[in-house]
């Protein structure tokens, strides 16, 4: 018999990441410094029953929060997320609009949906380098190529990003240009907030491109960490740039401060993608599920998330500074690292010809000790033109407890040392 | 500028009914029957909420319900699926695993992600004329090509599927047929039922043309309605068949029975499926919502769900009851209908000439007269081997209260005498 499957069946494949949770949850006794899960300690038990309370008692606001929404979203969740990002911004312009917000099941079915709506095969997209690896995964399933810039701790290198699209109008490519995708604070998985200076340079540059690319190149911010924020000031996103702002792509999400198994995404769009994207939505799932979206609205609006935002910030530094202490402690070897402001990473780089891959050594010593991380390279796109370095580690305090942090930093650094 | 947009992009459309849900929330005194949302009187509002506190004052499930989940969703909701369906079946066979069980955002979540999984541009799929109509679109919108079968009240016509299959076969087309699409219970739009007999039938004639395919071609039974059944007995489904069943996609949803805002579907799919279509999902958003998924396994395990089925089942015969009444005293003119025994919609057939199209004398005059439905039209594929009907059309008694139901019938009965 034949295959089946469509071009896309047959070229998706399991991400990396299902091993090491497979592994995290059949072995017992290991400690996982893997998962991007969140903290489980502070999750708002008690603020989401309460909010459910309100919500279910009411029969007028029950009745909304059982049926069938829009596809678009709430319209008061809409309103309250446009003015929170433009507080956040301290900003006002029209592209915070509530009309341009849609709401989705988590950023991630936004981050889908764009690749569909923006991209056929062959085309071409602008990616950090590292960057979010389940990203890769959506663009080789849909066979778009991907072209790596380096990224610094204050955001891509933009002489990088420009030689390379040089280089891509050299080889008459530009016009397979559609994004550059950026995660824009706390980026997963380096922890690197990109600067106010450097969006505006970022969406100057794509903006020169798009007269010889033929067509609006956006800039897609991913915001997903951006509330985990627990020291440092914040940082305005693009859309701040009144001028610039109708190619930014705004990608929030309520489900990593509030509640990950509460699954709330957000986007501003700019109006032309604004209508495919809610279609194409409509055609996924006719929209979020309503009763999320009205927990999100009155966790919002009654105040409950920002007062949880206070706990998990001082949770996450606690937990950071101890991941940082025991770091200090344990790793006696030469390592390069930034101490996050925010986000659940540690992004450590060890001294160059070591490597951190599944069939390394270090990581099979690490499974030995029984202990995970995830090897920096799976966080670079196949790109030829980007040598991938193998030296890197990702390290999460997210899920973790302190138990888990201390033992499992002093794990790896067995692990590490019998390497050397 | 040029055309940012992908292939899919490009063709994305808006589904009609859109159209036809913003006239409903914008036309005051308008009254709907043409949207296919639940019950509102109905929605178990105490009974959510008594799960809810269960769940959150329980700190092992309650952070369990705020945290990730896993992809394929969580195992003893799957288990409670696997040990549902075979109860209504009365059956067990390999078919009926809970490894077999995939948790989704609603039923349709699963259909999108069917399409991508199998369909390339230019493949064939096989549909119920009519058929639902936001298949269409997802189909539309991957430039897959369907072909009408003609739907009769126990199952399509398998003599019509036949000679259909040979047609393909003779144009050297047959390679390119996935599935046979069918809303196997109480259909939507008509309301009909597959019998269990002609589910085998279909089954055999599908395996029969397998070899000249040179690949399997899937049975998708999209069952959302099956638990909205008033009257009648319950058929059981494809998956009974112990030596077809490797052919079987059953897709449920415990949403419509329960609250359309608690968004949780369910499918049961051959193991080769199961891994690309787990994976596809994992791109989209790594998992249903864990709070839903959980609020779901409490309401199966309680009996809380079951309790409610035997509520909406009184309260859905009790309007369509009201519904045949206002048709058998309004419509004094020449129909064609068949009482429902389940799900939510009556499909009526005016006599051959008449037209009920967005553009037809009757729809504009039940828009003078505030009354909604969907055109009969908009529930065929276009397919140039099949002719579409344009006397019909679907009426809801969903949604609709006691008052709008004979209203809303008495205001379309002004409508079309108006023409006649």
């Amino acid at each position: 018999m034949g295959n089946q499957f469509s071009d896309l069946g047959r070229r998706i494949k399991d991400p990396p990441i299902s091993w090491l949770m497979k592994l995290a949850i059949e072995t017992p006794g290991i400690i996982s410094l893997a998962a991007g899960f969140t903290d489980s300690e502070t999750l708002p038990l008690k603020e989401t029953l309460a909010i459910t309370k309100r919500i279910l008692n009411d029969k007028k606001l029950g009745k909304t929060a059982l049926q069938y929404g829009s596809t678009e979203g709430d319209f008061k969740l809409r309103q309250l997320t446009s003015n929170r990002i433009k507080r956040l911004d301290r900003a006002d312009n029209p592209g915070y609009l509530p009309e341009r917000v849609l709401i989705t099941n988590g950023s991630q079915q936004l981050l889908y949906i764009l690749v569909e709506a923006l991209c056929s095969q062959g085309d071409i997209v602008l990616l950090e380098a590292p960057t979010y690896f389940v990203f890769l995964a959506i663009l080789q399933s849909h066979n778009v190529f991907a072209r790596s810039i380096k990224l610094n701790p204050d955001g891509i290198e933009t002489e990088f990003l420009k030689s390379a699209l040089e280089d891509l109008k050299k080889s008459g490519k530009l016009r397979r240009v559609k994004f550059l995708y950026s995660v824009s604070y706390f980026q997963n998985p380096t922890s690197y907030t990109t600067s106010k200076e450097k969006k505006e340079e970022i969406l100057k540059i794509l903006k020169f491109y798009e007269k010889k690319a033929g067509h609006p190149i956006y800039y897609i911010e991913d915001a997903a960490y951006r509330e985990l924020r627990f020291s440092g000031e914040d940082v305005p996103s693009g859309l701040i740039f009144n001028n610039l702002n109708s190619r930014v792509i705004y990608a929030g999400t309520y489900s990593k401060p509030f509640a990950t198994g509460v699954r709330v995404g957000y986007a501003f769009l700019p109006d032309e993608l604004f209508t495919v994207v809610r279609r194409i939505k409509g055609n996924h799932d006719f929209g979020t599920a309503n009763y999320l979206q009205q927990i999100m609205t009155e966790a919002l609006n009654s105040g409950a998330y920002d007062e949880h935002l206070k706990t998990i910030s001082k949770r996450y530094s606690q937990k950071a500074s101890l991941m940082e202490k025991a770091i200090k402690q344990h790793f006696d070897f030469t390592i390069q690292y930034q101490a996050p402001r925010g986000g659940l990473y540690f992004w450590v780089a060890l001294s160059e010809k070591m490597k951190t891959g599944f069939k390394s050594k270090i990581f099979k010593e690490a499974l030995k000790n029984n202990v995970l991380y995830v090897p920096g390279e799976l966080c670079y796109a196949d790109d030829p033109e980007y040598k991938k370095p193998k030296n890197q580690l990702r390290i999460s305090f997210g899920y973790a407890g302190e138990y888990e942090i201390t033992e499992g930093i002093k794990r790896l650094s067995h692990a590490i040392r019998s390497v050397i």
